[in-house]
């Protein structure tokens, strides 16, 4: 972190400098949600992955972290402050350290951890995966960014591409050398990714002419690697309207000979990158497309179903994103707090540091709760996504396909929300040095808040939660899970009286859940309105339940394993001062769509 | 607002340009406020303001609006841009467009509308000041600064100043020739005032030589005004320590001749700026007082008095500049909804504008019912000081005091708050657009940020809510207020089955709110920390519950002068789905410390 933006260098608040903490990759408490919350050795018990043992996976995290915290942590603040450039001949500089950091993440091999063997990856279970992106992603949003489209644009090769397709292309991708990208909005196809218009018109070669423009493409041009393969949704000239119309190429930005080597330009430019709040190393583009050589994936007007094969594990990863970036503006608050010393704490003699006043610690302790929260049901979606991808027995399989659904726009939104809302506190605990941009908080806070929009907006989420998720099965998807959830009470009561005011709220809180999820399932059919109405603060209350009941779950096994102590303080302190707000939405939640259109547009203008 | 930041002006969403609204002043809304909820014609037959009748005032209203919509509120993406400039020589350079603003500003006289007569001042009262300021921070916050300082000031120099001291400060500083700032903070004296070392010694001539170090002089330097006066904080040599050695001085920038002219430079320069999240526009400065001359005000060790008349309106003024700002981005937001067109609403046949889908609509409906909640609150605060300071009746002075005492946190608090939430609820309407600056919702979102911060954090406001405010009169003083919100009960049973489910969510929350606070008079004078530890939720309370209470009266009384209307549907929209939050803060309220405190700061890092 530089002073150099306080061109004097003067005014800084004693104990600064000492609170610039670096990150601390929290490897522990990720050993511990994968084996005590996300069933991580049912994982590893699968034949796929018998070479992935939890003792082998911690292994791993362990130089994982250490990789992250001292090779990509660095780079965040001039990451942020440089910004990627785009240059006057179309291509795109990004900061001065990303490329230097990029060679290095490719020469460990980070991202080839999760993807098969046959490729060149690591074939570990995806929940691992996870788990290195997440030390990623605190260590650098906006760099971690390219690997994480990459791995969206492997995903859609890897379940669609042929077999030539996946020979050319994916050893590359998922070593790293070569970078990928997701192509779907265009400026007047956002949400609405079926009203896009990109032509797509077929070859006597096989090839397919691609046309058109796209924008909000992350990594869209940048000098990491020398090779993008562009993952592009496009219209055939004689597709059906709508989303049931579309299908997806890839476009390389430089042809593939028949070698594999790399041969001449494609017809696809960057005409400009934007000015964004946060994520300023990353460069997000606008990519002009003129008569580019396509390759189809699968068949014409499958594109939706490609595209959420790249959306499915890019939204829990997003969520991720809520939580990584809030992890890394936690510690470094907790640093300063511990630091910064400003009047006296009731019954202190002396000065205190600002960690001891009772509101700081609030905040201090709502982060630490809630990451704690966000972090159970991360890797539980992770966990559950591997187990219906590879466990042997079919129902397994299906259910926990049901869970993943459920539990994937849960993650995104909690988690992003929450992103946005904790690096707020983290800025705050800052006073006016927060407010600085030298201090780091304000990036986070500015870094985090795109995880709200992006990969489907929270509404979005909202509405596919109320929307396909919620039916499956009539419902009897959720409301099994919530059975589940409940099923914890038996063991809470035997727990003893420490575990008493968990119990209770959580009991409380999972009437009110079940509550609204009936009333849902009692008006959303007749009148999707009032469930969509309703549906982002019963997102809300999911998110709050699955929290607090994953705490309690943690203060159950940490007492199993050690005496009871830090994980059940966070579990009481959870249940008993932030899971309440979930009856708070209740009412929102359940009320229809009446109020929210009884003023037409211009009465709200008046 | 201007395409440049995109270098080839591609790839906007349709509707775009369409949605770049101007500001629009909403007159009419803080008439129907002034009347009906601050009781403004109470205030205007006080004898001081015969001449400042309802009517009247909102001709002025009308008439700053379109000055603040057309002068200033065309500066502020530009100001942002651009940002203050300090140059070598140690001046500063605002934004081009602002030096002009400024001119037209004092020319008008805006600043001088709520200030005495005999100092050239408009002789209005101060709730028809705050709507002026409103209009003007909605137009431009960084802008809008400037002056806001200069009132404290003011404010400090009618309170304590010498008849000399006004005579010669006061006339040009009413009227905006000259500015002024407060120099509070120090590196080390941040929330804890008592802690600054700026030293002033006496000379013969009874001028001071102040010397030291400040931080956060928000306009420290500028070139809007040739004169700036800054009123310093300094301790004297045989002081006491802590807040009770502290006395205030004022340094202007230019020693001031006895005939009024401006003579040499004074001692104090301006070391650097800050490079900050936002207010780009607004200079914040480290200044270096080296033996300048500064003028006592008042007596020695009187300074903290001083400077709580600055904070009085400033904390006011703070959070009104949340409401302000989020004010703007909801117009912007809602004029955004409007235009751009995406995916079909439920039952539409074509592609429907996105005002028509449920979950913009909440938050739409969400922005506006908070954001007459706080109008609500502000003015009633506004004018409660007016009748505070001018009431001919004494107890009635008091009485009005002890609700400014009780109201300025909450709005201070509530309103900032509500400033980053509201504006982060605009901000996500825009989808990606919302990410990319050049729309403006991300500049709201950033300048909001510090509101929270400033002028007393948020938690320090709670803290003077639960410490010093809630033991007024063995807490009388705040059971009295509650009791005064319950007596709308018979009014809103009286007034028909629309105004139902109000009143009974009004009574559940009034129910919390009054639990929670005889919790802290139980509590909070035994164990101090456990009343601090549920302050920040207990301040939240109240503001959830106050306007909650406000829209009630306000739907009564529009339903006493026209058919129930719009206001009802914004009461029954916030006490159905937003006020049931306010119990959902109880437990965290009446927690206590406990938990707070249960994990030691090693443990907060693990």
């Amino acid at each position: 972190m530089s002073s150099g933006t306080n061109a004097a260098g003067a005014g800084r608040p004693r104990g600064y400098a000492g609170a610039m903490t670096d990150y601390r990759p929290p490897v522990a408490d990720l050993a511990f949600v994968l084996e005590h919350i996300a069933g991580y050795r049912d994982v590893a018990a699968l034949p796929e992955f018998e070479h992935a043992d939890l003792e082998t996976v911690v292994g791993i995290l362990e130089d994982a972290g250490d990789f992250m915290a001292g090779v990509v942590a660095p780079t965040n603040r001039i990451g942020d402050a440089e910004g990627s450039q785009r240059q006057p001949d179309g291509s795109v500089r990004t900061p001065a350290p990303f490329k230097d950091a990029y060679r290095k993440y490719v020469e460990a091999g980070w991202g080839a951890v999760p993807f098969p063997d046959e490729f060149g990856g690591g074939n570990f279970p995806w929940s691992v995966g996870l788990a290195i992106q997440e030390m990623l992603t605190s260590s650098n949003m906006a760099f971690a960014l390219c690997p994480l489209l990459t791995q969206g644009a492997i995903d859609a090769l890897l379940a669609y591409g042929s077999d030539d397709q996946k020979q050319r292309y994916l050893p590359k991708m998922i070593s790293g050398e070569w970078t990928g990208t997701m192509n779907l909005t265009e400026p007047q196809a956002g949400s609405d990714v079926g009203a896009l218009t990109t032509r797509a018109v077929k070859r006597d070669d096989g090839s397919y002419a691609i046309s058109g423009q796209k924008i909000f493409i992350t990594y869209g041009e940048h000098d990491l690697s020398e090779q993008i393969v562009h993952l592009v949704l496009a219209r055939t000239p004689d597709a059906p309207a709508g989303t049931r119309g579309i299908s997806c190429f890839i476009v390389p930005k430089l042809l593939v000979n028949e070698d594999g080597s790399l041969g001449e330009r494609n017809a696809v430019n960057c005409l400009s990158i934007e000015h964004k709040l946060g994520i300023h190393g990353s460069p997000t583009c606008v990519l002009e497309y003129d008569e580019a050589t396509g390759y189809l994936i699968g068949e014409e007007n499958i594109g939706m179903r490609i595209m959420f094969v790249m959306m499915n594990s890019a939204r829990l990863s997003v969520g991720m994103q809520g939580l990584a970036v809030a992890e890394r503006a936690y510690q470094e608050s907790l640093g300063y707090a511990r630091e910064r010393i400003q009047g006296k704490a009731i019954g202190a003699t002396s000065d205190s540091p600002i960690v001891d006043h009772p509101d700081v610690r609030r905040m201090l302790m709502t982060q630490k709760a809630y990451i704690a929260a966000l972090r159970g049901m991360m890797y539980l979606n992770a966990a559950q996504m591997d187990v219906a991808q590879f466990h042997p027995d079919e129902a397994t399989r299906a259910r926990a396909s049901e869970v993943v659904g459920l539990l994937t726009p849960i993650c995104k939104s909690f988690g992003t929300d929450l992103g946005s809302e904790l690096t707020s506190l983290a800025l705050q605990i800052y006073g006016g040095m927060g407010f600085i941009e030298e201090t780091g908080a304000a990036q986070h806070y500015r870094d985090v808040r795109i995880t709200a929009i992006y990969e489907g907006t929270n509404g979005i989420q909202a509405a596919d939660l109320v929307g396909r998720k919620l039916g499956v099965r009539g419902g009897a998807s959720f409301l099994e899970f919530i059975a589940q959830m409940r099923e914890l009470d038996g063991e809470l009561a035997a727990a003893g009286e420490g575990f008493d005011g968990i119990r209770s709220s959580l009991g409380t809180q999972l009437d009110a859940l079940e509550s609204a999820t009936k009333w849902m399932l009692k008006n959303g059919a007749a009148d999707p309105n009032a469930a969509l109405a309703g549906s982002s603060p019963y997102q809300r209350m999911w998110g709050l339940v699955v929290g607090g009941w994953l705490l309690a779950k943690a203060a159950l096994a940490e007492a199993g394993i050690a005496e009871p102590g830090d994980r059940l303080v966070l579990a009481r302190f959870y249940a008993g001062q932030l899971l309440p707000q979930a009856s708070g939405l209740l009412a929102a939640a359940t009320a229809g769509a009446e109020d929210l259109f009884a003023l037409d547009a211009d009465a709200l203008a008046s």
